[in-house]
């Protein structure tokens, strides 16, 4: 049963599970489950994903089959199917291959940057520069998307400045991105951090900044999501089952669960589009994929509150 | 490492995994280990615990030991020792034994009333009028707090109106009660009703509402206490390890937990006075003091940030 909007206002939650999940799990989805993966998030509302990443498959073997999974994902109508591209290289693989978006990641601490990058942050968006120019002689209409990450603090820098988080958002747009996303990478951010930068965000580049993604490395996912929610972001990142994470927070916990988060979005009247209930039964079937890997996220555990659709095997999944 | 606290806003996380949390779990806690469970957490810098409740022993053997464990915490200076009491006789005993505050349950949810207190909410209402005069007429300064539970639905009724709930809280106020809190006793609450009902009832009986009290059981505790820190709510209960729960809400997680809650409200500016790797560290001993179940909670997985401080042996409590 869904919850009514008296609000009626739209959120959009982009499933990332397929790229940011994948990748740091050791475990290999056939592009098969993959297909089905999205199949079953599209039946369940979900109207934009993050496919895979365009990456040599030496460097990320989970995720060598993006090609494909894209060209599936493709084909479901009214589905936006983004990657993720590191360069010019990738960029070029993503507008051969159709992808609506392609999201360019960009830590904003500089020691991050070098060490998940090996680029300074002002090289990556001289590389935005690149595949602007790169799109617009392609003749696709593919859009360009820096992903500013790290943008509450890292494990390797600690502190980084709110001043150069914006001065990053700006730069990337001037250099041609047509839109940009604020990520807590590692979890550092906490609800009132989250609300001065998207505040100062959202003054500088309004709806130019379009996606909000959290980690719940401590516990604060949907706390800082809501406080994201306040300040007037209406697009989140999710993982199913909440996975994922980063090589750099070893044993955390992974992102915003997609389940959660739209469960909680639709409790506070928002409408997401999304039937929370397919996305727990789906979950299920991702734990199956997924032998050993610990999910995440609370939902699952108690259900939804109205119709009564906690799934019936859910000891399973635990 | 503390963080800084720029806004200079105090907060007060009230433990009462002594009571709300024990109470739900099967272990008998032996009275020694619960008091060095609050001496560690009058260490870590907590100053108000909920030790126990005053019901029949045959009702609930885990908190049979109240009188002594009260006896303990009321020798630590500062420390503002509360225990539970259902009705007059549970007052008398609480009064007899010195306890600096008294909380009555009231359930707003009518069906949930009589199902946990055989009473009706205005029946509770009228028993706090009693023990206001047994308080008055004893000589005793304990405060009487009206705390209302199910204040945002139950799992047996469902819906519970904000009118109902805002009426009970100035009928408790009327009756005697010198305090009260609201408490989303079995994880129905979203920011967004937070948000609505802490707003009206501040507007209502002002700084006399003193504690949000919320469980994790969807994953959204700690945007629920967000949700309530941004309506000008200053005191919270949480429970160490995330324990505790609902007999109506089975499988579900517990109350927030309070060394994730502090980790919060601590990166967020506000001064806890609470020492959370403190609590990370009582956290693992109390795993050991309830083998078999579950803790909850996020931060023990990742650590603070600052410090360094994540606690050695982490697996044992996994």
């Amino acid at each position: 049963m869904q919850t009514a909007h008296p609000s009626g206002v739209s959120a959009t939650i982009r499933e990332v599970g397929l790229r940011d999940g994948l990748q740091s799990v050791a475990t290999i989805v056939s592009t098969a489950e993959k297909c089905i993966w999205i199949d079953a998030a599209y039946a369940a509302g979900v109207r934009e994903i993050e496919v895979g990443s365009m990456v040599p498959a030496r460097l990320l073997p989970q995720l060598a089959d993006t090609e494909a999974v894209l060209q599936h994902a493709l084909r479901l109508p009214g589905l936006v199917a983004s990657v993720l591209v590191p360069n010019l290289k990738g960029a070029e693989r993503a507008l051969a291959a159709g992808a609506h978006a392609m999201i360019v990641p960009l830590s904003a601490s500089h020691a991050h940057s070098l060490a998940n990058l090996r680029k300074s942050p002002d090289e990556v968006v001289a590389e935005v520069a690149r595949i602007r120019a790169a799109r617009d002689a392609s003749g696709v209409s593919a859009l360009i998307e820096g992903g500013v990450g790290t943008a509450f603090g890292c494990t390797l820098q600690g502190e980084v400045a709110e001043a150069e988080v914006l001065r990053l958002l700006q730069a990337l747009l001037d250099a041609g991105a047509d839109r940009v996303s604020l990520a807590d990478t590692v979890g550092y951010a906490d609800p009132a951090s989250v609300s001065r930068l998207f505040d100062k965000a959202l003054h500088l580049v309004g709806d130019r900044l379009r996606y909000a993604h959290f980690h719940d490395t401590r516990g604060m996912g949907l706390a800082n999501a809501y406080a994201a929610w306040q300040t007037g972001m209406r697009g989140f990142d999710a993982c199913l089952g909440g996975i994922g994470g980063c090589p750099h927070a070893p044993g955390a916990s992974g992102n915003v669960a997609t389940e959660d988060l739209a469960y909680m979005l639709e409790r506070m009247g928002a409408d997401t589009g999304i039937q929370t209930p397919a996305l727990l039964q789906l979950r299920q079937q991702l734990q199956h994929w997924l032998p050993g890997e610990t999910l995440h996220g609370s939902l699952w555990q108690a259900g939804v509150i109205d119709g009564g659709a906690k799934p019936a095997p859910l000891a399973a999944t635990a």
